[in-house]
């Protein structure tokens, strides 16, 4: 196909499929006269994972980057192409003391030992919880984290849901586009889930 | 106490306390001299409340005045003035054509029906739900709504332990306070344990 018909298969506009072209996002097309080329399924597949993680992923040129050469390395797991994918995803951190981080590891380290998870202090989304957990520390809220242990299985059960629907899809590409789109909006649908459920519980104990 | 001690015990800035007293969200002390005034426990309260609606909900000083003049009201009740602080919440919403909303809003009666919740469609909440449930069919991954029931059991087992928390704390004031608080760092806390859970699960079924 030419490019007019790759944007329009792909959704995504031909300014922009230029854009992703210069950054070395998308392969070029096979030459079919020095100003004509021709494109083809797995460029729609590799176009609408870019816009995924640069638009709804919010990562950086260079995290999509390294994304796409994990894909194309056939010595690399779907599993190390998926953090790859998830560890560039921006993730709220804070500022912590000494005393409040070894607090929160201490958490961490309880749920995950309850849930057989693996905790590498490493990744982001560790210091995501460090800096959420310490939060809730110091504005004196740590009730919330009474229901810790509750928090932690939903999200086994979601996680484990949203995983095996990523099993059923086909290509590597569609799997990774999966993973960040039903991270990132699958936070959305359950706050908004959550926010529905917290004023149903709300009516039936405070509205005397 | 006089402001510097309020100032303390509060954890507030005595120039941030000034701002608050002069945007009417803190009533003022008794006048002990034409310069001085006293503050006692209800102001600290005050205080806390009105630095939590603020900075960890997001909500406008219109809408903090709006749900301090509801706790203030002895015949509103407490679900109806946690409504009003939870309303304030900004929540991301998008543009949706006619035909996606009447979809999305099917797919949010089915669920209500099956949980028996009650949905008001005028609610900033309904509205946010509206949005991710469209963007999810606009991008093509209405496979995460495979899960959908899935997300709205967890949503509702998360929002009665919060809710039967939030109802041993005392005063209305530390009800809202902590349902704010709970609302907004909970989701960033259940966010942070899912991402930790899809790793997770990655790693059993994709690292091979």
């Amino acid at each position: 196909m030419r490019m007019a018909e790759l944007s329009r298969e792909s959704g995504v506009p031909v300014a922009t499929i230029k854009y992703y072209q210069r950054e070395g996002l998308l392969p070029p097309g096979e030459l079919t006269s020095p100003n004509q080329a021709r494109y083809g399924p797995a460029h729609v597949r590799r176009l609408k994972l870019v816009r995924a993680l640069l638009e709804i992923g919010g990562l950086t040129v260079a995290a999509v980057a390294e994304v796409l050469a994990a894909i194309d390395d056939p010595g690399i797991s779907t599993h190390k192409v998926l953090g790859l994918a998830q560890h560039g995803l921006p993730m709220p951190t804070r500022e912590v003391t000494a005393e409040d981080r070894a607090w929160a590891m201490g958490r961490i380290e309880d749920i995950a030992r309850q849930r057989g998870w693996q905790v590498h202090p490493e990744l982001p989304v560790v210091e995501s919880l460090v800096g959420v957990l310490c939060a809730l520390r110091q504005v004196g809220h740590e009730w919330v984290l009474e229901a810790l242990d509750r928090y932690a299985e939903a999200a086994a059960s979601l996680a484990e849901a949203d995983v095996t629907a990523l099993g059923r899809l086909d290509a590597t590409e569609a799997v990774v586009e999966g993973s960040v789109v039903g991270t990132v909006l699958g936070d959305a649908l359950f706050a908004a889930l959550r926010r529905m459920a917290h004023a149903e519980v709300s009516r039936r104990k405070f509205s005397a």
